[in-house]
């Protein structure tokens, strides 16, 4: 028996006009698959008067979001307004009414998932958000249901397209990230206000919700601090290419070891009894032999290394009209298959497994780094640096000093063995006030994937 | 509520005994997620004396699988045994009793998927394959659920970790088919008898399988001949890496334009209205600059193309205890799920929704090649092969013929234009007539992913 079911898209915006678009396209197929007819029979949008650019196919089309939501033919709702003020009041509207709800909106859970997820418990309801990581790439799915069976002990992303396209093309064309930025930005890849992107705010969203669901906690990422691109000159990309490195904006989520037992206190307790966990986002140096190396221009991968499986990688479109269309119809696929089956909650939005997981202070993430600095160039300038560094116990792997850099201040480049980012931040504080240093240091991690 | 699922391991081998053990080591962060607890309560061994590498966790070891089956006390059974007889009775016996089956069985279903399928939708249970085709990558979900809104237009494959070993090291020593097989066979990544993994027969088998998921219709791959590695020589590796390319045992899953209506005949009407696609497995020069070039040593990939969604790729371990373990426990997971949610068919576990899909006949796939010969190096010889191409209507993008290969006989080198596979059959088949070609030619297809 083929079943009908209603569903109601909230904004008609890229995301929205794509997904009505695909189901107009790609609907009887979709049916044919899942004996279920994905029907759009309410479009919201803001200006009812504005012209579209795609076929609404038959859609009611409306303003008011809460008449959509509350009409007894909506079976799912799904939310494209983007945002976290209407979207998150759409959400808790819909849950509450006891209506599953797919969202592509990471700010929105980012935000206020563990509220959004509570709504679901108690509506009975389900949240759907394959859409909000990664665009295309099924890694919601793949983390909650592929994975199931393993510990995930890392998990590496390169989660915005933005970046990736610039870095690419910084890479290939030699060129400054200013340049490359305004060229984007006229190709529609980067916002006219660019920050959430290259600053890799948008990028720690992603990770945020990546490892949450990796180590079933809710991991704040508010306490870390994303650091950008708009640090990387192609002076930086030259070097690192000479090393057998590229650089990407990595987000890198590791299981690291527990701490060791301290007296008392919830921490102490977490850190002991439950899981460790590090969040990092920032310019990285990916050696160009790892896969993670040729995702270029503006596709997005997430490599997951599980205790069972071993390593894997998932790569895509991470934004744009039909990718993330892709992934908002296949949560509506199972939306549709969850209604069907009756059961509202086959899999909650986020299971809370780890009681005592903590997140690591951000200064306690040990790596190694690539340290780029500005100098005049006199002698004793590499020994005073070196004297610094050894302070602090960070051990340096290799130094280099280009040749051809004439002139009052020089580059100079140093790879650092592992330590903690405050023994480095330490040390680049005293290394900052030399008068011999000059212009701002450039310090990006450097992943071994080990 | 906690819920307890039962589970029939038969077959304590390599995969068997990888999946209890994951269980014993896993299954409370299983449980965790779930809400359902899985629990080996059986395992079916060839010989109940034989010691065991894996602690069997108080499972009831014994010989008799069909005991196993009936046991009113058994949720979902798991078929490890390998091979298309026993366990072929083993997973009709557990369909036929209404019990839900997971199997890592490729050849099994290659050979009897149809039938399978059909004592799944008879018994009214349900059978979960993700292990039988790529290892650890859930590519079967992927196809099945993350990509359901989209037409896979095109999907290629690295589906055999063994040619993937033996190629990537080839490529890195320049070193013989022969003496990299010897190496991979003591490492345990080949057979003592190979034919199955490096004349392409595992590979086809599982293309077969993707090939059947992303076009609705049964692909019987019986009709295509795959071509395997044994042909690659370390000239070819060099020659195709100076042309910028890898080569890689790749499967081509491609969507191909309607066939011109003819007149009447089924097979007509198949290609006049419905799908008609092309399957492939051979050695294939990929572009290095491709994700796909980047899939090195014992590693899968699956890249896949939708209507929607774009580029998507799936990397991981394609073979081995742990990776197949994981899509094992994976299945258990859904299987365990759709126990709970009482539908013993949420997806059934095959869909034939293209009635008049169609399968290419070899002879028709077009595509670019790679083609080297060894002549006798003496004036006349190109102008003789151009002239044969040329009757073919076969166009030369470019000819090598290398320094340093002085002697009797000197190797020569064709990129050819697109040109139907029969077509260059029948040039290759004048071309060896010719007295000047010595020993046996090597044809490649050349893969551009336009």
């Amino acid at each position: 028996m083929m079943r009908q079911v209603n569903v109601a898209v909230l904004g008609a915006g890229t995301v929205g006009g794509g997904v009505v678009d695909a189901i107009r396209r790609n609907g009887r197929l979709m049916a044919s698959r899942l004996g279920i007819e994905l029907g759009v029979h309410r479009l919201v949008v803001r200006d009812t008067r504005k012209r579209r650019d795609f076929d609404t196919n038959g859609a009611k089309v409306g303003a008011d979001w809460r008449e959509a939501v509350v009409d007894p033919r909506t079976d799912i709702v799904v939310e494209l307004v983007g945002g976290t003020t209407t979207a998150r009041e759409m959400v808790l509207a819909a849950l509450q009414a006891g209506k599953p709800v797919v969202t592509a909106n990471k700010a929105l859970l980012s935000a206020h998932g563990e509220e959004l997820f509570a709504a679901a418990r108690e509506g009975g309801a389900n949240l759907y958000y394959e859409a909000s990581v990664a665009g295309g790439i099924p890694i919601i799915k793949v983390m909650r249901e592929a994975l199931i069976g393993n510990r995930v002990t890392a998990a590496y992303g390169i989660l915005n397209g933005t970046c990736n396209y610039i870095l690419t093309r910084m890479r290939a064309e030699g060129a400054e990230f200013e340049t490359v930025l305004k060229d984007a930005q006229r190709l529609g890849y980067a916002e006219a206000d660019p920050s959430l992107d290259v600053d890799g705010i948008d990028a720690l969203h992603k990770a945020g919700i990546l490892a949450s669901l990796a180590h079933g906690f809710w991991v704040d990422v508010k306490k870390v601090a994303a650091e950008g691109i708009r640090g990387v000159t192609p002076l930086d990309m030259d070097f690192s290419g000479r090393l057998g490195y590229t650089i990407k904006l990595l987000a890198a989520i590791k299981l690291e070891a527990p701490k060791a037992p301290a007296r008392g206190g919830k921490a102490a307790k977490a850190g002991a009894s439950g899981l460790r966990i590090s969040v990092t986002v920032c310019p990285t140096l990916v050696p160009n032999h790892h896969v993670l190396a040729s995702v270029s221009d503006v596709f997005n991968a997430v490599f997951v290394r599980g205790d069972i499986v071993g390593d894997t990688l998932y790569y895509g479109r991470g934004a744009g009209r039909n990718a993330t269309a892709s992934s908002v119809l296949s949560d509506l696929a199972d939306a549709a298959l969850d209604l069907r089956c009756g059961e509202r909650q086959r899999l909650p939005p986020f299971v809370p497994h780890e009681e005592f997981g903590a997140l690591m202070a951000p200064g306690d993430v040990v790596s190694s780094h690539y340290l780029r600095l500005s100098v005049t160039d006199k002698p004793g300038v590499l020994a005073r640096i070196a004297a610094i560094l050894a302070k602090e116990q960070i051990g340096i792997s290799s130094v280099i000093q280009p040749e051809g850099h004439e002139g009052a201040s020089v580059p100079l480049i140093f790879m650092l063995h592992h330590a903690t980012r405050s023994a480095v931040d330490r040390a680049l504080k005293s290394i900052r006030r030399l008068p011999v240093v000059t212009g701002e240091p450039a310090l990006f991690r450097v992943e071994t994937f080990e």
